[in-house]
């Protein structure tokens, strides 16, 4: 199962990480046609085996479950965001607890975002000079920023053990001169995260931007790669683009990033989106959809979407998926499921995180595996032509 | 630990109870001057150590918990809403799925109400006859019905274990007379309740109502008790009058009900209300207080009340309780907690949740020991001197 060649590979470049970092092993690369890549991420909480995906705990939580649940469900490791925590309780208070992994007892790994991506969503609430960003919370109007130094400052008070570079995803839709700007100033601002950063025990990883533009994603990769770093990522994709494009953007990009590093994909995606990505060698994943969707009521299944406060499941005494392991599936009715959905229940939010995450982190489990086995080609086809015609079965009025 | 008198006469009693029905035991009455019981309720889904605490799942759900939850809490027996359940899903819904337990996975003993409490509270919304109640549902405006036989039917199609006898609650600034004809008709719709009632798998307790006059109260009580039922309840009480008169209430009533048979005094109450009125030989409660306050952030302690969004507790480091043996308070901080709530997270309703009904749950267990071990008086006065120390220190403003 393991690759000796990438192996070894992973190991000679892990050499130059120091101590108490992160330290990539890249056990085995797909021989059956794809870029797939099975890989394990040494951290000081543990090891991850890739690829992954990360559930998002926004203000220190994964919202509707708890620590136990997420050990229950095998989560490798999970997310927290900065500029949610910085605001909400404030990370001088979290680390005064004993950093964010005591905060909210979970002893595995995790990882923490810049606060840039939240910050510069909020548009007319902020500011971008060559310092940083100044903004106005969402919670409560107060006046606050952030810069390279303030964010790395934040997040190695957080603790995770992989901390992200404080860069601009400028949108879409701004012209070229714009985004030349923009990727300039973030290589900038990597350079000045890197001199902010201890090395003690939070890994930084560098984003490459560049929106669609091949040319500017190449540029960049080459910018933010000649920097040596524990881990590279992705940002920009998933910002409002079809899905067809980001597949075609992620398919030139990954491979600009250094083979012997992991490579995180931010902010994706659906279930679709993690196969087609991991097939370009992307390593690492995180998105809220599974948890926002299970609040919201959509369910993934391995026949498709569900939505459980359809009419046509008042009755159905079957699990959500027949085929899910997980414990809403084994224990509980669609019935009663769209029951406590409608009436608002607390514990309808539970259950449906409960499942929708075991979709996901089960769905990496057998990539992980298919990938193992020498047989990802054909798994992600056979996944990909399954997507495609549930997808054409819901349009078609079912 | 088990008084021979007490069982034999328990024994007896249970002769008169059909198989297939709930058979109370009364292991030991209490030998440091109380009237408190130690009793064991033998039910079609396994028995129930008495005195119990009974926490409440209104639509089919205990509000923030998970049947699992409960199983790990050590619950032994949790209430159903027939008002609620009548409304929404509806009970020929979940008789299709199998009836309560298997809709909402709940294997052990179920108690559902009658829904006229809930009716009679609409105030605004319901006309009162000889037939019964009709009334506009809270959700929709609908019309909708309730007479006994109508309870009786909804209840045994949800076939929980124990069913209650649909009668009024009347309002306590009621006048005498509209008390005495209100008492009069509970009387006759019990004879219809227990003329519709099937015996095959719900047993039906009486319900003696009659605010705080104590010769109504006697008079009623002869009224249900000369109805051979496998048990009898208490209603009326903790309707808004003064915990005081309530004790003083419960303590002339309690004894009014057949010594060989489980008394159920409904919707009582506070951590003091169950410790005193244990001592008047009440062997059954429920209420949504610990549930309830648990939402709103109030949380129950060997120390007393903990309100967790005050601000002391923003940097405090120690669990909820330091005494507490309960998940939320073996893992997370007080520091977390006020987060999670002051975040609007829904894990704080859940941590928050499992505390209290860890309090409410172990405290019943511990008021059981103390009974066993004739030491329960001794354990009352301990608990209520520490209570009105507790609510002092509160009132001095601390």
């Amino acid at each position: 199962m393991v690759d000796e060649q990438g192996r070894e590979k992973g190991e000679k470049g892990d050499t130059r990480v120091p101590p108490g970092l992160v330290r990539f092993e890249l056990l085995h690369e797909d021989a059956s046609g794809t870029k797939a890549r099975r890989g394990r991420l040494h951290t000081p909480h543990g090891p991850i085996e890739t690829p992954i995906f990360m559930p998002v705990g926004t203000v220190g939580s994964v919202k509707g479950v708890g620590p136990d649940d997420l050990k229950t469900l095998d989560a490798q490791i999970i997310l927290g965001n900065t500029y949610h925590l910085m605001l909400r309780p404030g990370e001088p208070l979290v680390g005064e607890m004993g950093g964010l992994h005591r905060f909210i007892s979970w002893d595995r790994p995790m990882l923490t975002d810049s606060g840039g991506f939240q910050v510069f969503s909020l548009s007319e609430k902020r500011k971008i000079t060559e310092e940083g960003a100044a903004f106005q919370s969402h919670l409560d109007g107060s006046r606050h920023s952030l810069s390279p130094e303030r964010s790395i400052e934040i997040q190695e008070t957080l603790g995770a053990d992989v901390i992200m570079a404080f860069d601009e995803c400028p949108p879409s839709t701004e012209d070229r001169a714009y985004l030349e700007k923009s990727l300039a100033r973030t290589t900038r601002w990597l350079h000045r995260c890197v001199k902010a950063w201890s090395r003690e025990r939070s890994s930084l990883f560098g984003i490459v931007q560049g929106g669609l533009h091949e040319d500017l994603r190449k540029r960049h990769a080459e910018e933010i790669c000649a920097v040596d770093l524990p881990g590279y990522a992705l940002g920009g994709y998933s910002v409002g683009e079809a899905p067809e494009a980001m597949h075609a953007g992620v398919a030139y990009s990954a491979p600009l990033l250094p083979r012997d590093k992991p490579r995180y994909l931010m902010g994706v995606g659906t279930p679709l989106d993690l196969v087609t990505c991991v097939e370009q060698g992307v390593d690492m994943f995180d998105c809220v959809l599974p948890t926002r969707c299970a609040r919201n009521g959509l369910l993934f299944t391995s026949e498709g979407k569900l939505v459980i406060r359809n009419a046509a499941y008042a009755r159905d005494p079957r699990p959500v998926d027949p085929a899910c392991s997980c414990y809403t599936c084994r224990t509980f009715s669609r019935s009663y499921l769209r029951h406590l959905f409608a009436a608002g229940e607390i514990l309808a939010m539970r259950l449906n995180t409960l499942h929708n995450l075991h979709y996901f982190l089960d769905l990496m489990a057998q990539v992980r595996r298919a990938i193992a086995e020498d047989r990802f080609a054909a798994f992600a086809r056979d996944f990909r032509a399954k997507a495609v015609a549930q997808e054409a079965e819901r349009k078609g009025g079912r």
